[in-house]
Order: structure tokens, then sequence, then C-alpha cells
């Protein structure tokens, strides 16, 4: 297992929606946790609204840096989906209605009974040359070209064309994180955990603290690829609690008069 | 009300467990709401890890492209907290311990009978010149430099200190949205839509497909600086829903021989 082998990803969520409030990303975290499964490393984010330019310069930053590139967003049937267009433009294709989306659709739409229409039929434009991300759920495909996959927005859609994604790209080296609960704030345990961080280059030691209204506690999480670098920093740390809870228990004892200076 | 008076701005969410998945971000959506109702266009987002050169390359692109930024994450106490340094970096500029903050923090432990910790002692680090943001949570401030604002990560903390930024920034011309259930799918609506669209130029009309598991509906929201033409669109896209309606039922009647041609 060498660094070499791990594959870094980015996300790019496009719509004024999501920029406005109004809606509220639930795909970010999901496609976070998926490519943490599949031992891809997520890097960076960003979301950007319904604006050619901005789609544009997203993602020629994004395909360029990082080997995998996802998308949601903007690939619907109406005025303001333009993702396939952008895609198009940053690629330097043209943006078509692609014959095999047109016949999926269009048979979709017979066997309901229902129009195909003009507004329809966008969605089975891509840029020339990408290949489909099936949609089992409402048939309109995303695609890929390059690098980058372009899927739709709306969570159930999104969810399962990437179930349909993740299983083609050639899976990483899987991360392997362990979860420690600490019932000490980040200011009674920050140094002693930079020691143990320092102590432990091989793994990631995350620290992410939780309030309850009243008091903080910390949650931290060891990651690495090698199980046994995992397990080691994970003993270091519960011994790290194991002291801190100690040196307050001696520190109490001493304030109540009871401990072994009284 | 001139556009010139608009006001741009960008989030820069900062923490290697919201790229991990590990924590699902909260504080994207909330700063998005928040901007809306203060009239503010909220036009990116950035999510990156706790890498300095990651964080300064985020900022130093989106300080100078947006009239603010608000960051999130990276100003605790441990080694990974390291959002003071890359903003001290960005603005070239030494990260040194604030007195104000060592006397708001030092005050804080000594009323609870905590130590001040070196680790504790981390969050009264700033950009020297920055100005605190008050944290009425949890004490330790976040700060302000240049156009950039630097909140915490825990989203109690993060919505108080936002509640203490919002009120300082110069209110820009309110966003009226109107928000329209329509019962028909994008595809039955996107090229009149888009008619609707060009004909009212001063609005942003987005289309928010929504799926029940079964079938998709939408919700049309009109967004203008202007009551008046949020109205105008609005009647409009109330007349496109209602004569959709019409051509379906009319269609429908058709279908079962109870038409008028029948």
């Amino acid at each position: 297992m060498t660094q070499a082998t791990i594959k870094t990803a980015a996300m790019l969520a496009i719509g004024d929606e999501l920029l406005s409030g109004r809606t509220k990303d639930k795909n970010i975290g999901h496609l976070a946790d998926m490519l943490t499964v599949a031992g891809i490393d997520l890097k960076e984010v960003r979301i950007v609204g319904d604006e050619e330019e901005a789609i544009v310069a997203a993602l020629d930053a994004l395909r360029s840096r990082y080997d995998y590139v996802f998308t949601s967003g903007g690939i619907g049937p109406t005025h303001d989906d333009i993702t396939a267009d952008a895609v198009s433009a940053a690629f330097g294709v043209p943006c078509e209605h692609d014959a095999d989306a047109m016949r999926l659709l269009g048979a979709m739409y017979e066997r309901r009974g229902m129009e195909f229409t003009e507004a329809r039929q966008r969605m089975a434009r891509m840029p020339r040359g990408a290949r489909h991300i099936p949609n089992p759920v409402s048939t309109a495909p995303g695609f890929v070209i390059g690098n980058v996959h372009v899927m739709a927005g709306v969570p159930q859609v999104f969810q399962a064309m990437l179930d349909n994604v993740i299983s083609t790209l050639p899976a990483g080296a899987k991360v392997i994180s362990r979860s420690i609960a600490c019932p000490f704030g980040e200011g009674d345990i920050g140094t002693l955990l930079a020691g143990v961080q320092k102590a432990h280059p091989d793994t990631s030691i995350g620290s992410y603290p939780q309030f309850d209204g009243q008091r903080f506690s910390t949650e931290l999480v060891v990651r690495a690829r090698d199980a046994a670098a995992v397990d080691a920093a994970a003993v270091a740390i519960e011994a790290m609690i194991a002291a801190i809870s100690a040196e307050k228990d001696a520190a109490r004892a001493k304030d109540l008069g009871t401990g072994e200076l009284a």
C-alpha cells in the first residue's frame, strides 16, 4: 500500500437555491461518506450558482487539480439548468442531444403517455462524447466526460447515480478510522493531543468539539490507511485521556483537602 | 435602488471532518439564509481541509473577488486549528496572541477555576490588527481582518458570532422572494417557464424539483429586489400553471371521450 495509489476528488455543487438558503445541500455530506468508504480523498468542495462563467471556472480549477470531479445539480429541463452547456464549454466540445438519451427518455414518456416536450428533451443534452450515468429513479441520465461526473441535484437521484459511478472507480486504499469519546474540551487536551499527533505522523487525528449548551466535550477521530497505525495512535489517545482524568481527580482531591498533600 | 448597492459574499468552510463526512456542515445553509435576509448575495462557497496552503489559496481567491468573506472552523485550541495562522499568512501579517483576547479568556477560565493552558491560549491568537467578533457562547472570539470574517465551526458558536457580525454590515437592498407550488414536474413547465423568465428579466426564477418517490412536482421561487417585479412574474407563473392545468384537463377529457370534440 503506497501513497501513490491514493486518488483525490473534488465536488462542485451547482444551484442558486443552495446559495440563497432556499435548499439545504444534502449531497456534499453523502458524497463525502461514500468517498471515504471507497478510499478516495475528497479534498475540496465548491458551491456556485447557475451561471455558466462561474461553473466553467470552478470546473477548470478542480478537474486539473484532482483525479475525479463530481457535480450535482443543473441537469433538469428548465431554463436555469445549464450544467450540460457549462461542462461542454469547459471541455470545448458541442453540447448536443444524445441519441441514446433521446431514445431512453422518449420511450419512458411514451410508456407514461406523456408528451416528450422540448423542455424534457433538454435532459438528453450532454457534451459530445460523454458516457451516460444511469438514472434508475427518473431515467434522465447523468454523464461522464474526462474526469468529471455530472449528476442530478435531487438527493434521491444524486445518490442513485453515485451508486452507479462509485463502483466504476478504481478503489483506493480504504481509510480506517477509530472514534474515541473524550469527556474534556479541546482546551484541556490541545497541547497533549498535538504531541500525540506528532508522535503518530502516519495518522490524521481530528478533534471535533461538541457543545451541549453547557460544556464542551470532544470526539477524537484517528484516521489512517494502516490499521496498526490507527491502533497505536488510539492507545496513545486513551492514555492521554486517562492521564488528564487522573490529574483532574488529583486536583479535585487537593481542593477538597483529601489529597496526598493534605 | 441601484445594482451598485448590492454586496457580494463568499463562504469558506474549513475542516477535514467536513470532507470525510464525519461532520455534516450546518453553517453554509444558515449563512445563506442570513445573507439573503440581509440583502447580500452569497455567490460562492468552498470547503477545504485543515491545510494552510489550501486555506490561503481559497482565501486569496475569494477575498479579492467578493465584498465579504465568511469562514467557519479551525479556531479552536487543538493542533489542527490553523485558521488564524492561515489567515495571517494570507494577509502577510504575524499571527500573535491578542492582548484583549488573552484577558477575556484568562478571566473566563479563572471564574471557572480552570487552568488557562497553552492550548487554550491558542484561541487568543489572531492576525495582528484584527478586530474581535464577540462570542457570547464560549468567549473565545472570532475576528475580522480586511473583508474576512473568521468564525467558529461549532454551529451554536458560528450562529452567535454571525449575529454579531451581520448587524455591522451595511445592509444591501433586501431580496424579496415569492414561492409558488406547482403540481407539475419540470418537464411539463420548462419551455413555458423559460418564456416567463425572459419576459421578466429583473427577476430570478428558480425551479426546484421535488420528488416524493413516485412523481416530481416543482416549487417555483421568484426573487427580485423590487416588489412589483416579483408580483408581475408571480402573476405570469400562476397564469402558466393554470394554462397547463387546463390543457391537461382538456387532454384527459378528450381521452375519456367526454370532451368538446366528442
